[in-house]
């Protein structure tokens, strides 16, 4: 057992190992960020789940549920029952592929992408908001590592 | 309505607001990298909040539930319940304050400290591979730019 000869005598926001450990820096800026903006989603009439949804769809014509929930970080079961409910409401439709008819797209129907287009706009000035703290070339960067992360961890 | 004259036509993941928006990385990045380590904190036998009071717990001797429960973004009477469970365990042992009867510090039993020290340097360990993607310098400074983005939401 190592010996801490470092550690505080006092409690406070001391937690140093915490503090500047990656995974808990991640965990909490998204946490609270996420929590943020998920409030300006629900006031919009949708779930969090139905953001994730129609914000894939904003800039792909169609997607498969299997990739949607991927992207979603869901399980293809939840997200074929969120589709479900999603359908009845208008938000999007099924469309079926012209060649392989076993083949099921989703897409944004006009009042879905109307919803999309508002909320993609409130998100990109709450990220704006959020990156003003950073300078500019930070700002820039800080995405550029996340992908390298997130693409290590789908090496894996 | 604006019109969106660069959707790609065709699926794929070509979803390029969400590939390139700050709240879905940060999301994507946690969850990943969260889940590959979490199978190794439940492996030494921790739930994943347990794991939270561990390493809070590290390099504070002591602590009080309401700052355990703000730093493991958690609600104060459910880090109260998961501390019942962990004294039961010999994880950690409650503490009165010798000046202040009505505070209630949690420490970390001698065995509780044995299991941090494991972990913790697990911890280190897949951060080091997770940052093994970055450079030097941007490995440093993910860090400094997270940090900063909390310092921003905590701000709000």
């Amino acid at each position: 057992m190592i010996l801490k000869t470092d550690s505080p005598q006092n409690s406070g926001h001391k937690a140093k190992f915490v503090n500047n450990y990656l995974l808990y820096l991640l965990a909490a800026a998204s946490e609270k960020a996420s929590g943020q903006f998920h409030a300006k989603v629900r006031k919009a009439g949708l779930r969090v789940p139905e953001w994730r949804v129609v914000a894939c769809l904003y800039d792909s014509d169609k997607m498969m549920i299997t990739e949607l929930a991927k992207l979603s970080l869901m399980e293809q079961s939840r997200m074929t029952r969120i589709i479900a409910q999603m359908v009845k409401r208008g938000i999007v439709k099924r469309a079926n592929d012209g060649t392989d008819r076993r083949r099921v797209w989703v897409q944004l129907t006009p009042d879905g992408m109307a919803l999309a287009q508002t909320l993609v706009a409130d998100a990109k000035a709450h990220e704006r908001a959020l990156l003003s703290e950073l300078a500019d070339t930070d700002a820039a960067r800080i995405k550029i590592m996340l992908q390298a992360v997130l693409k290590r961890l789908d090496e894996r």
